[in-house]
């Protein structure tokens, strides 16, 4: 796969992924992390001429100058991850927008979640324009595909964990539930529909974070970035507690 | 100006803003929203044969078979929002990608936030771009434009607001802030270069969200929901207590 953009590039080199080769324009080429990279012998970089080079190479616009041939991306096993102490999971549920994928997992992995765990089908998969827009992200916390969610879920409470579904209404405040106390799988739907009926009966609990203006809903990365640092801070202060 | 999207077109529909003309293809002029719309004297709709049309009159490929002839869009008065009772504002600091500007919006809007305070200068407006982007939020939370953003965070401060700016790091834990005791205004800088100097001398204290993964920051609205929840939680607790 090819991933494009400055964060993406420069992620995937400090990551695990193998990084093949790089282009980028003369610009690009001279940004101290991609200078840095190429003196300690990490990759080649192929200086190209000009943006069009890129973007040809790419496939994007939105490239920044530099794009990078790697290896696929090595997804995560999901009872892996509900092996971890304490784990905090988020679960997708058929999130199909590159862009929402992209900042939930950037969100996630600067929380320090466990890692994201989403459905084989009928959703947004790691693609280089998912890459693109976690800014990266996708190259350090771990993202499992499971082939039904409902089961997963099942399986995390079977594993210890408890899994709360958000809900744009009918769901408890989020803010009253007790995230500190084991692992956590937080399950979020997708914008238009919500979560499906067998993932959200498969939840220990549903909750809701409050809507007091006009519209009807927040954006789901929105959303995911409220739930995710509220849970971060209930477990910082049961931590400070102990 | 030209506003494209459903969203955009509903709530402007739903708002204070003069809307002269929607064009819809069929698809979309069959809509519950837009059939109660007309059925209601509130506008003419154009059904136009296809998408093409409403590309063509928008300019947008984004467009979800609708867009809306509309009146300009009325700013709000900064020091107006600063005499509400305990204010809610958030104030963005050169924030220049529309798809920032209009999630921040969404939130802000959804959260029960009083309004947001942008520059003149420097800074994405309320274009047609943001609107889409924030839902059509930007049609019911007041957005206001101050010449200069230091002065206003000064001016906020001699109206007895807290001013907290969102700095990467070298803030103080933003749940270690009392956001409860009266007004706030909650600062947030630009991905790239965060807070001018100036800004950030202007407010009250610098505030982080806590980073624990191996990338360097989250994106501006993820951080904007992360804090602003936050500060409603606290502000709901008191409420409580008292």
């Amino acid at each position: 796969m090819v991933l494009y953009g400055r964060n993406a590039v420069h992620e995937a080199l400090r990551g695990p992924r193998q990084v093949q080769h790089v282009w980028a324009t003369p610009g690009a080429a001279a940004e101290p992390w991609l200078e840095a990279a190429v003196a300690g012998g990490q990759v080649d970089v192929n200086v190209v001429p000009d943006a069009e080079w890129v973007q040809r190479r790419s496939g994007s616009p939105d490239h920044q100058g530099v794009c990078a041939q790697v290896g696929a991306y090595r997804y995560a096993d999901a009872a892996e991850l509900l092996l971890r102490p304490r784990p905090l999971i988020v679960a997708l549920d058929e999130i199909q927008d590159p862009q929402n994928l992209g900042a939930i997992v950037r969100t996630a992995e600067c929380a320090g979640a466990t890692g994201v765990v989403i459905p084989e089908r009928r959703s947004a998969e790691v693609t280089p324009a998912v890459c693109k827009a976690s800014a990266g992200a996708v190259e350090h916390l771990p993202i499992a595909r499971v082939r039904n969610l409902a089961d997963f879920l099942l399986d995390a409470r079977d594993a210890g964990a408890w899994c709360y579904g958000a809900e744009g209404d009918g769901g408890r405040p989020y803010t009253a539930v007790d995230y500190a106390g084991g692992g956590v799988v937080l399950v979020l739907g997708s914008e238009g529909r919500g979560l499906r009926p067998r993932v959200a009966a498969s939840c220990d609990g549903l909750i809701a974070l409050p809507l007091r203006g006009q519209i009807e809903s927040l954006n789901v990365s929105a959303a995911a970035s409220a739930l995710i640092y509220e849970i971060v801070r209930q477990r910082d202060v049961a931590a400070k507690a102990r």
